[in-house]
């Protein structure tokens, strides 16, 4: 069982910025060519699920780890809160339909894991109800890589409460990022611990594959591990270009 | 009325390759600040069409003009020949469904024109219709830049016929580009002035905003003119960061 306050939050010792930044710079090339040959072959789906509390540094891993990749081959959805229309179907329903088709990359920016997080952090769900969605959540995603060959990516960007703090009160102050304030972040941190707690179920029963806990104080080393793993798992996939076909 | 064969395929003389790659470069360090100011403003929506004949150059424009920007603002529909549910509706359903939201950039890789195009050279859609969907086209473009504040560029990638075949020849010779090969792109190329024609009629009924005709023999060229365009209409949005909403 992972208890977060045990795992570190900032990059591993023997790792520099500056090494670190220019082999993310390498892994964003090899990228470039493995996306298109995904596109290319069309015989694999990969989707990427990165969660982390407000502040972890979600919309940036996405912009800095995914943003030299051919737009036509990817695609980011971001999940709000649930509209009157999708909460009159069950919960995966409006996230099926974003599942990746063979080819491409899919980013959730945020999944269907809030609705066992933010949901139970409120009480809006109880254990008992959490407990039949992790079971749904096992059957969906062994769906998507049973029947489509989809690679499935799990990342949880893992900040420490100060850093959160810091990086909330900088889009009170720093004027190109008030556009991301929302005083309501500042409530949501207070049940910090819960969160915690609610994190931690889901990779206790949920972990097949395994969540990726990312250590994201640090930009450079949350972005660098992302692209690390995303790097792996393309190159196992073990693509080639597909020859010719005589018509 | 433009008559496609006295339009040049090729860059104006004053132009060196280069030079052009250079500013291309500058161009989108720039889009990709604009672009986060157009997410994080959320006031305008951006529309680009691109069309062109096989071979022209719609893929390698999106990736490279596009490639830079942040995938969570920018998304790439590719139209293909539509599918039974999709006919079983009017022609702009399927097109009505990826318009962008606001903050976002929707890139169409071929569009509600090839419903005026394709369809009028093989005889599925007769002069009449034509000139009815001519007009819904008009009445939807302005739906969606009068009501959902939508900037929209039209593109259409003029290749000569002589360079398309270069390029649809290397399709069946260069590994990597295997994929992209269908034995029916040389039945189509062979429907070349009729093709044209067509496209003189779209220019002439659905010129609002004005197309632009992009000589795309050189890919240089091509990547120049359209993140300039993009660049110029950006610019003229006049967008600014929101201040702090204090709730």
């Amino acid at each position: 069982m992972v208890l977060l306050k045990d795992v570190s939050t900032k990059s591993p010792k023997e790792f520099d910025k500056e090494q670190a930044k220019e082999e993310t710079g390498k892994i964003k090339k090899k990228l470039d060519d493995l996306q298109n040959l995904l596109f290319a072959e069309g015989r694999h789906a990969v989707l990427v699920v990165i969660q982390g509390m407000d502040g972890s540094g979600k919309d940036g891993a996405i912009k800095n780890v995914f943003g030299g990749l051919n737009p036509q081959g990817i695609q980011v959805k971001s999940f709000k809160a649930p509209t009157t229309e999708e909460l009159n179907h069950d919960f995966l329903w409006r996230i099926h339909q974003h599942a990746p088709a063979k080819g491409m990359i899919q980013v959730f920016n945020r999944s269907h894991y809030e609705d066992v997080l933010v949901t139970r952090v409120h009480g809006w769900c109880d254990d008992e109800t959490a407990q039949k969605r992790f079971k749904a959540i096992n059957h969906f995603e062994k769906l998507l890589q049973e029947h489509n060959q989809t690679t499935l990516l799990k990342f949880y960007l893992h900040v420490s409460p100060e850093e959160q703090q810091e990086r909330l009160k900088e889009r009170t102050e720093n004027p190109e990022k008030m556009w991301k304030y929302n005083a309501k972040d500042f409530d949501e941190a207070k049940l910090w611990d819960k969160y915690m707690q609610m994190y931690e179920d889901v990779f206790a029963h949920c972990n097949d594959p395994e969540w990726t806990i990312v250590p994201a104080d640090q930009n450079w080393y949350k972005e660098y591990l992302i692209a690390k793993t995303l790097l792996t798992a393309l190159e196992e996939l073990k693509m080639s270009y597909p020859l010719l076909r005589k018509e």
